[in-house]
C-alpha cells in the first residue's frame, strides 16, 4: 500500500519548476489547491516554491480547517488569496488553463503561464486515491442493481436518472459525479443526451451512464439494456460493443500507448463497418475531475502509467435508430487492468 | 408582458461596445452564450458586431439545434468555436473574466479585454425570464412543503436535503440550482455548512437553503424551521432575522442603492446587537447563474434597476449554538418588490 502525502505531491510539483524555468507555482485551481494541501475551499490558493515548501492562503470560514490538514505549510488567512501570495515572490508561473485573463491582469506583474503542472503530477494515483475511486465504483454498481429493478416501458428516462442519483446519495455519495445521462430508443444515438420525459417503450435500448462521487473522487459507468426482447440488430450493436470494449480493457496496462488502446476497441468497431457510428475518443482519466488526464483517442500520444484510472467507453450510435455504449473505470497495474466497476457486462434484457 | 428577442440583447450588447473601444465582441462563456442565442451548448461561441449583427460557432452535434433557434445568425459549424470566429476580426473584445491566459495566448492577435459586458445587459430580466424563475421559485415552495412533514429527531442533514433535491426534480427541475444546504443545531451557525450525516436532535434549529433551476433559471430560498419547543434565544433570533428580512425586502425597488437595502436589514441586526453574527452580504442577482449582479452588501455600488430577481438573506450565526437565515427570491418592481418565494417565514415548529 503506497500512501503519498500531501508534502510528497509539492516536493513533486516542485521538482517540475524548473524545467519551466519557475521559481514558484501560484496554484489557484481549486482541484489542484485541494490535491496538494488537502484543503477544499472554493478560495484558496497555495504557492509551491522550487525547494518544495509551500504557503496556503484562505479566508478566515477555513482557517481552522486549513491548520488541521496541512501543519507543515505557513498558512495566510486573507480573502484575497491570489493577490496575497503573488506578493511572496517577483516571478511566478500560474496556471494558464485556469487563470482569467482578467485575474492575470490584475495581480500583474511578471507571470509565467504554465499548462496541466500539477494536472500532469495527479495522473499517477496513490492507493488512497484509488480506494476513493473503488468505493465511488461501489456506490455506482449498487445503485445500478437498486434500480434496474424498476425500469420497465411507461417510466421516463427524467424518472430514471432521478432514482439512480437518489440511490448513489442514499448509499453515501457526495452527490452524482456528473449529469447522469439516460437515453431511451433513438435517443440512445446521441451521446451526450440529457434524459428527457420520453417514455421508456417494449423494444427500446436504454444507455444509463453515472457515477458516483466520494470523497471528491468520481466513477463513471455505462450500461446498456434491452426492454423487452431485443431485435437482431440490437443484439448484434450489443455484441460488437461488448467486444470492442472488452479488447479495449485487455489494452490497458502500464506502458500501453493511448492510441493503441483506443486501436484496440475501435479497430473493432470499425472492422464490423460501424467506424462512422463511434465517433469519441475511447476514455478519459478520473480522478478529483470527472474528465482529467489521460485521454485515449486516435490522435493522442503518450503512454499509460501504473495506477492510472482511466474509463474505456465505446459506443456505436445510429441516427434515429438507437446506440449501444458499455463503460467501465479501471486502474492500470503493471500486469493489467484492474476493474473497478464490476456491474455485469452481459446484455440484461428486462 | 415585455418579451425580449435574442435580437434584442445582442443589439444591446453592440451598443455597448462602443463605450469599450471594440468592434466586436468574442462571447465565450457558456451563459452569455446562451442568453444571446437561446443555444446551450457545452462548445459554442458568439460574435457580436457593432451593428448588432451576430455570428454563432458550434460543433456538428448542435447544428440542427442552433439552425432552429437563430436563423437570424450566420452560423459556422467547426469544432475550435473561439479560434474560428476570432479569425473574422482583427481586434475583438474578449471577456477577461472568463476566458484564460492559455486561451488567450492560444488565440493572439489584438485581443482587448472586457469584464462583464454581457452580465450587465443579463440584470435587467424581460418578463419570459420572470416566468421562468416564478416556477422555479414555485417548484422549491412546494418541496419543501412535501418534505418539511418528514423532518423530525433523528433524520440526517444529507436525509433531508436528498429529500428536498428528490422532489424538486420529481416537480420538474432540471437539477437543484446549487448543493442544497441543510444544517442543523450547532452547523446552523456555519453558513455555508454542507449537508452532513448529523442526526437533526430536538431542541435543533434546522436551516434549509435550497432551489429548484427550471429552463436554466435559479431559484433560491432559505427557511428555519424549530424541531420541537424552541428556547427563548431560538425565538429571539429568529424574530430578529424576520423583522431584518422584512426590512431588506421592503427597501428593494427599482432606484434603491445597493447598499442602502443591505443597510435596512443590517442595521436592525446591528440594532440588536448582532452586528457581527452576520457577515455576509445580504444577497445577489439570480438568472442564468445563481449567483449574479447586482450585489446587496455595505460596500456595493449602483442602483437596483426594474424587473431584477434578487434575494435577500439576513442571517445570523452564533458559533457554537447554531443560526437562522431567512431568504427568498423576488423581482424588483418600480412600485415595490415582487415576491417569488411564497412559503410562510413565520416559525414552523415542528
Amino acid at each position: 500500500m503506497q500512501i503519498m502525502s500531501y508534502a510528497d505531491r509539492r516536493a513533486k510539483v516542485a521538482a517540475l519548476l524548473a524545467e519551466h524555468g519557475a521559481p514558484a507555482l501560484l496554484v489557484t485551481h481549486p482541484v489542484n489547491v485541494r490535491y496538494l494541501t488537502g484543503l477544499a475551499s472554493s478560495n484558496a490558493a497555495a504557492l509551491i516554491l522550487g525547494d518544495g515548501t509551500g504557503m496556503l492562503a484562505t479566508d478566515a470560514r477555513y482557517a481552522g480547517t486549513a491548520e488541521r490538514l496541512v501543519p507543515d505549510v505557513e498558512l495566510v488567512i486573507e480573502r484575497d488569496v491570489s493577490a496575497i501570495l503573488r506578493a511572496y515572490v517577483d516571478a511566478v508561473a500560474v496556471e494558464a488553463q485556469h487563470m482569467s485573463v482578467a485575474e492575470h491582469n490584475r495581480l500583474g506583474g511578471d507571470l509565467i503561464p504554465v499548462d496541466g503542472l500539477v494536472e500532469s503530477v495527479r495522473t499517477v494515483k496513490d492507493e488512497d486515491e484509488i480506494e476513493a475511486l473503488r468505493r465511488a465504483c461501489a456506490i455506482t454498481d449498487e445503485a445500478f442493481s437498486l434500480v434496474i429493478g424498476r425500469v420497465a416501458p411507461g417510466v421516463t428516462e427524467r424518472e430514471i436518472a432521478r432514482w439512480l442519483d437518489f440511490r448513489m446519495m442514499e448509499l453515501g455519495a457526495e452527490r452524482p459525479a456528473f449529469e447522469t445521462i439516460v437515453a431511451s430508443g433513438p435517443n440512445g444515438a446521441i451521446p451526450h443526451h440529457s434524459p428527457s420525459a420520453r417514455e421508456v417503450e417494449r423494444g427500446d435500448l436504454v444507455t444509463m451512464d453515472f457515477g458516483a462521487l466520494v470523497d471528491g473522487y468520481h466513477a463513471d459507468m455505462t450500461r446498456t439494456v434491452a426492454v423487452g426482447e431485443p431485435a437482431g440488430w440490437q443484439r448484434d450493436v450489443y455484441e460488437l460493443v461488448w467486444q470492442a470494449q472488452r479488447a479495449g480493457r485487455h489494452a490497458v496496462r502500464a506502458g500501453s500507448a493511448a492510441s493503441a488502446v483506443d486501436a484496440a476497441a475501435r479497430d473493432v468497431i470499425a472492422d464490423a463497418g460501424h467506424a462512422d457510428h463511434f465517433e469519441h475518443g475511447l476514455g478519459h482519466g478520473v480522478g478529483l475531475e470527472i474528465h482529467e488526464l489521460p485521454f485515449l483517442g486516435p490522435d493522442r500520444t503518450g503512454r499509460l502509467e501504473d495506477r492510472v484510472p482511466i474509463t474505456v467507453e465505446p459506443g456505436v450510435y445510429l441516427p434515429g435508430e438507437g446506440g449501444v455504449r458499455i463503460e467501465d473505470t479501471l486502474v492500470t497495474r503493471s500486469d493489467g487492468p484492474e476493474l473497478l466497476t464490476l456491474t455485469t457486462k452481459e446484455l440484461l434484457v428486462i
